[in-house]
């Protein structure tokens, strides 16, 4: 069976959390038929209310799992894991499998390992999300103009990239990019995971209720993703702990020359500081 | 002379750059006077020519400058108290004059003490700003929504008080609030500089002109403050040098903490924090 996009009509979303939803929520829109696993029956009611997917069960069967040429798994890294361990007999002979997770090195090469030869994994990470969980904040305009990075082992093929690329693009996602599960782990250590950890320790640091009345934009925009599923980004920081640790050190070391700097009155490094990043982040404006 | 606002109609702005300009623009809008002291020709041409102000000068004089009832200094500190000392003798007889200084205790007591006792100095600091300098990036819509501090002492009277509240009111912040200097620089230090300097620190981490193309939001949000004005925000830093290294300690302890809970895969302590964290951010959601 070729690998063609227009081949991979049914596609089955396993967890529909809120990235899963909105995955189904496009993939829906666009004409696909979409089926879902999820663990609780008011998710798949709420789904199919919407009109995010055409049916559901919160049974994992063979029955159900093998209809399905494309499958996408939305869930926690130990849970992907633990599926494709558990269910990985029921998928179709020849299906694609991708998924969502945040981490690569503590999936990727578990799952390629076990999973049937007859079956391939293409591992990709979508660069967005939202401050809140559950199907009920599925919304597929959070994908619109972000980042969609796949992580391709020698494992896989060039027509099992080629389909995920594809679905990253249907997706609406701007930029596709493509790196080793190392280099992303690294990448994301630093872009995302040390960003999550400033969030939360500033906005541990005082009772800050009162302080709403004070504050300009600059709290607010740092303190946005302190808002955080402490299930969720525990794991994944516990699976990237050596790259996060890595990442909060070289933090640290910058964040506590500026303080020494600033201790010692040493105005040339602090400025050298802000010129250097103004410089840099003037790459980054949308 | 009472100090009812209506008695106002003349304002000079001395220092015409983003903030000055914003001001200017918005009372000029409104109706008022407004006159400009500015270092460069060419900043007053673009006033003039976009309505900012009805007139101006580079030159400071006390034929130009006892024309006004009210003068709003736009200055860094340091420029601030400095003019307060060599031209006070020009502002007019019963005179209020305010500033948008973004540090206090460096300033207020400073300037109250040399002042003239016919000239009132009600210290006050817009919330508010942009990541450009320059009278060409004002605009006064900045300030809509956004919140005003007012920080008297006991040498202000309530008139004066009220007619810098009224301004506040005018300008269309939405929240006006009264705090001491000392409170003020404890907060500013804490929402705003140390903000900046965790912005800074991040952004200088890692050469990062490639990182663009992975990056989610939560590393833009956080960084977009790291474009900073290096001469003003050294001197601001360097004004409020013991609160912002008290504050950065705080910083540096909650995030070392954060750090050492997931060295030792402590994930009660990691979840923990991000709870707080998350309870604490829903008070600053606008």
């Amino acid at each position: 069976m070729t690998k063609g996009f227009i081949n991979y009509r049914r596609v089955l979303i396993v967890g529909l959390g809120m990235i899963g939803g909105s995955y189904a929520q496009k993939l829906s829109s666009l004409g696909f038929e979409v089926g879902a696993l999820a663990r609780r029956q008011e998710t798949l009611d709420f789904a199919l209310e919407k009109g995010y997917i055409a049916h559901g069960q919160v049974e994992v069967t063979r029955e159900y799992v093998s209809q399905f040429d494309l499958v996408v798994f939305a869930l926690y890294p130990k849970a992907f894991v633990a599926w494709v361990e558990r269910y990985q007999d029921y998928l179709k002979e020849g299906a694609v499998i991708t998924d969502v997770t945040g981490v690569k090195r503590a999936v990727v090469p578990a799952v390629q390992e076990m999973l049937r030869p007859d079956v391939e994994f293409v591992p990709s990470h979508p660069m967005a999300g939202r401050e809140r969980s559950g199907v009920e904040y599925a919304d597929s305009h959070v994908f619109d103009g972000a980042n969609f990075i796949i992580t391709p082992t020698e494992k896989n093929t060039p027509e099992g990239i080629e389909l995920v690329r594809t679905l990253g693009c249907i997706l609406g996602f701007r930029n596709i990019a493509v790196l080793s599960i190392e280099a992303h782990d690294e990448m994301i250590g630093f872009l995302s995971q040390l960003t999550h950890c400033i969030a939360v320790a500033l906005m541990d640091c005082k009772e800050s209720e009162h302080l709403a009345e004070y504050t300009g934009d600059s709290f607010r925009d740092l303190t946005r993703i302190a808002r955080i599923n402490e299930n969720m980004w525990t794991e994944l920081f516990l699976e990237n702990r050596d790259e996060l640790l890595s990442q909060m050190d070289l933090f640290l070391a910058k964040f506590s020359e500026l303080r020494d700097a600033l201790a010692r009155g040493d105005e040339k490094t602090m400025k050298e500081m802000m010129r250097l990043s103004t410089y840099r982040r003037s790459f980054f404006d949308k």
